[in-house]
């Protein structure tokens, strides 16, 4: 029996849905067992690859229920962050290419306009739902066309910037917009921030009786100019905030709002959106989710189950890794935890990656020193800025891509102020099978570019121990960048490995050609040349700024040839700098130079090694080019 | 009679104040002398150069009344922005130096921690303040220090995304920390948003009473699942929001709300300030200015008045440019409106800024399809992205500095969708007098690194009014970085100016030396040659995203030297793009190449002509410049 045939046969109702419309007149029952199936299609398909199992298992019934009253060729419907929308893929033409779920060539993690006519918009950074929905809005209404516009935002992205910055917008431009606010008391990690808290108050009966005999004193304590300010501070926590619905905030954003509602309740949320349809003007729909809901182990550890890798569908066992080399990330855990045992100066700052990041190790250790400012990158680096100015060492760990969130507060809060201030940015270079969103492709660049900043890139383990080190030694902003996934098993103990800013190392002597690598490719290069063949010398940089020049100026005159790598994006990055370097110390004449980067370009998912060799960095291809090079230098001598 | 004894006699109380805690002792009639010198002394100052004055004058008594309660060498105050902070310049030691105001060597316009040491954080961009001030209180919580941290965030402000993440993130901490909202009602422009409106909701007797009435009705209101959606619906607008004060809102976000006061009652704001300096939590107290309080033209035109070229200051009129020659920003405005108006895709979007870029008329002349988000540059590139997605082109115009605050949504919102964005980037290069936090100084960089990109600069006018109508024209996102200030005087009218996408233009034929510049600096380049009275060639780029190509290959041959020239950061920006052009091209042998950029810092403030004679992009150090590379040439033939 073939795959189709097997999906056929173990999906009845999901393979017969050839157009999301048909679920307009699929009946309770019927709800239900799609439900049914969309979940067991999805726990399957994810225990074999891994994926974002919790969030779209979570909104199954939210799915199906705006599947039920949508017309998603008329309407638009935008999710926020896009790691819920699996069972949006399945109902919109993509049953059949599910199992390739975030395989090279396969269906993206994400919706993406270019994948499908029903994704409306392309997501992967948190947050932008409202804003995209909102200009969807606005062009409905000037095309004079009649359609329903949708954002559903979970409750976590609802504290970043943007969000609330969209919110306020919508409130005041009065379009007809509905957000449904995706309320599960948690997003990736725990839940932060005063929102948060608000929305986890719900209503209940005791509540609203203190509300009503606490009424008058409320009125009474409305200020007046020249009231005096005892009364005043009775006021807050005590009188107002705890009596009202979440509702409140936004109703403040001129929002109407609506809810709580039960979000897997499909025939209340299927009647409320046909009425909220009705509505001229923006409504938050407040629905409650589970997130893992309908498959136990994910119920149970929704954080685990978040993005997970395969497990086992009967146990939830998740596959763990079968080696001792430590990931980038436990070293970075790890060091930072050791280092701040000695240094009371050192904070942790993360923003809602406590476990991606490996600074949950260090809240549990020094929770006083231990912040978690939610998904708000930019707050999160303006206040390691105040505290760096009050003599304290604040180090962010975010994800490379995500800090490109906060290239403003970098540059014009730390850099221009030149704070001590250290950014460790995770998931650099190729992050494999979270794809073109999330690569963090641009670091190098984006960095570089800013004045006072020391950027940095370890070769391995080792060498990422020692920059997190010279972070905190450094008087002035610094950045690490390491890649996603495992070092190369090098033993932390070695304690020759030393070394200052600036300072590069000369890995493998040579002649005619200099091969100049950053980070991740230091190894592959010295591989490369060995497995060529060639007496090449590797020069492991280190430093993106400041580049070791010493070492630079005395070696580059010995060379022919000059070779520049890194897991960067083509503008910019290392390669630019090393350029830079010689034009502004006169080192390029009668040289050639040759580099291999990432492409100018987006690079799609697929396993990290598979995109490597794609883009031409991997050790063969890296062989090869070192080989073409050699080719040039002899022809040149004949 | 020398200067100094001058101010002395015109401000014999400001003139004594060496310490800032003498405001401690000060009486009544003495706080209002103060104020009134403080005014005079603001005013006749930027009556002569200019400055953000409105502003300034709006928190005389905010600063008298925060400098009479606090310790500035124990507390800690954060102005938002820091145009307001004139007085607290004048009242920190500045008092002589403050006639040297944006003046290069003289004192900057925004509070800078290497300025004074009681300037606590350097501000320039909008919005930062909250978050700084959490920073300083979470360092003095672990340090066990007792102090005041206070942040002073305007209205305007208030709307933008970092903002609320920091008052969230306050709020969940509970650290003892005293926000000041100075409420204006206006920020820049006219405030936007509907947290703009809800802040102007004022309590007002007759809004009392329609409360109390309707109490019972809204209690019934508060909705519970299976409520009908009618019921819901009733709530909103009608119910709730236009009751409260405009504390509930930050009520919810577990801040203490106390106001609004009246921001020009200094003995109310002292006492208020004496108060909450007791509690020991996060509070919020809102405080009603008037922008340009005290000088009636600027009281009356608060938004002419807000940041200010010289006036005359006993009529209060402002000193027009003596010119027919355009800026640059009234040739966008001009050339988007006349486009706009054959095109009815085209939507204009600004952030608080609609006189600064020049959209102003577009507003007037298209109100629908003109939209200012407020200083909400994250959500205006996101909102255009979501119209674009629907089929219309949409032109965002902000400042070049601003734009870094949008960096993640243009690239990933926008650039990785490849959607039919315009970015018009103002003030591109050194804006003069506003100094470091405002230079449009790295926006080739963090454009160029930018995949999908189409990045333009205009050499003059004719050029910037081809470029914005092919930036409707392309598919795809496209950026024109212009400068500050007047053009060149050439004529809109020359109809012989046209050219396509990566289309530059040798300006002048030569031999030896190929000069290549972009934008601000194609004119000096020219010129630079002409005196130089050396054959170089001088081409202009135009494009430094695609590059040239075919012109280029066909150039750099021709030449033994090129001298590149761009008004951008060193590291990144058009001579990398042509420097890695060149290494992927192999046409970097036996060729010398030279550049001269913007340095790798951050420039001071001054005037523009001033700061490019210093970073050596004049008309004479290019001259200079091309004349050494000729003498190098010279030398190595001999």
């Amino acid at each position: 029996m073939n795959d189709e045939i097997c999906l056929v046969k173990n999906y009845p109702l999901l393979s017969q849905i050839d157009d999301p419309k048909k679920l307009h007149s699929f009946s309770f029952e019927e709800q239900i067992a799609l439900a049914k199936e969309l979940r067991e299609y999805m726990v399957s398909t994810v225990s074999l690859r891994g994926g974002h199992l919790a969030p779209s298992l979570g909104v199954v019934e939210l799915t199906i229920a705006l599947f039920s009253v949508l017309d998603l060729t008329n309407d638009r419907l935008v999710w926020d962050v896009g790691h819920q929308a699996y069972a949006h893929k399945i109902l919109t033409g993509r049953f059949n290419e599910f199992p390739s779920l975030r395989t090279y060539g396969g269906i993206s993690g994400f919706p993406r306009i270019a994948e499908s006519e029903f994704d409306h918009f392309g997501v992967g950074h948190s947050s932008t739902s409202i804003s995209a929905a909102l200009g969807m809005a606005m062009a409905r209404d000037l095309l004079g066309k009649e359609s329903n516009v949708y954002a559903v935002i979970g409750d976590g992205s609802m504290t970043s910037g943007i969000a609330f910055e969209a919110l306020n917008q919508a409130g005041a431009m009065g379009k007809r917009l509905i957000v449904v606010l995706n309320d599960n008391e948690m997003s990736i990690s725990q839940n932060v921030g005063a929102l948060s808290s608000f929305l986890s108050t719900k209503l209940s009966n005791p509540s609203l009786t203190r509300f009503k005999r606490n009424f008058e004193d409320v009125l009474r304590q409305i200020p007046k100019i020249g009231d005096s300010l005892a009364e005043y501070a009775k006021r807050g926590e005590d009188a107002f905030k705890t009596f009202f619905t979440p509702g409140i905030l936004f109703e403040a954003l001129d929002f109407t709002y609506v809810g709580p509602l039960d979000g897997h309740d499909t025939e209340t949320l299927i009647q409320t959106f046909k009425q909220v349809n009705q509505l001229d003007k923006p409504v938050l729909v407040h629905v409650l989710t589970q997130k893992g809901r309908g498959y136990r182990p994910a119920e149970e550890n929704p954080s685990d189950f978040h993005g997970v890798g395969a497990f086992d569908i009967e146990t939830g066992e998740i596959y763990k890794k079968q080696t001792e080399i430590l990931t980038y990330t436990e070293v970075f855990s790890q060091t930072l935890c050791e280092l701040a045992e000695n240094d009371m100066s050192i904070i942790a700052i993360t923003a809602a990656m406590p476990e991606g990041t490996g600074t949950a190790r260090f809240a549990k250790t020094f929770p006083k020193r231990f912040v978690d400012v939610g998904i708000c990158e930019q707050h999160a680096v303006t206040f390691a800025a105040g505290l760096a100015t009050q003599g304290f060492k604040p180090a962010i760990a975010i994800y490379s891509t995500f800090f490109q969130r906060a290239f403003d507060q970098i540059l014009h809060d730390v850099c221009l102020q030149n704070l001590d201030v250290s950014f460790f940015l995770d998931r650099s270079g190729l992050v494999g099978e979270d794809g073109g969103t999330h690569h963090g492709a641009f670091d190098l660049s984006y960095f570089r570019l800013i004045p006072n900043i020391v950027l940095m890139a370890p070769k391995d383990e080792k060498e990422l121990a020692e920059m997190i080190r010279l972070s905190f030694q450094h008087k002035g902003p610094t950045a690490v960048r390491y890649p996603r996934g495992l070092g190369f098993g090098v033993s932390l103990e070695d304690k020759s490995v030393s070394f200052v800013i600036g300072e590069g190392e000369l890995l493998l002597e040579g002649e005619d050609l200099l091969v100049i690598a950053v980070g991740s490719l230091v190894y592959p290069a010295l591989e490369a040349v060995q497995k060529s063949g060639k007496k090449s010398a590797v020069f492991n940089l280190r430093f993106v700024k400041p580049l070791p020049e010493k070492q630079l100026e005395e070696l580059i005159p010995r060379f022919k040839a000059i070779l520049l790598l890194e897991e960067n994006a083509a503008c910019g990055g290392m390669s630019a700098g090393i350029l830079e370097y010689m034009v502004d110390n006169n080192l390029l004449e009668n040289k050639k130079v040759y580099r291999q980067t990432l492409p100018d370009d987006f690079v799609e998912h697929g396993k990290q090694e598979e995109l490597k060799r794609l883009v031409g960095l991997d050790v063969l291809s890296i062989q090869e080019k070192i080989l073409t090079i050699y080719d040039f230098l002899t022809d040149e001598k004949k």
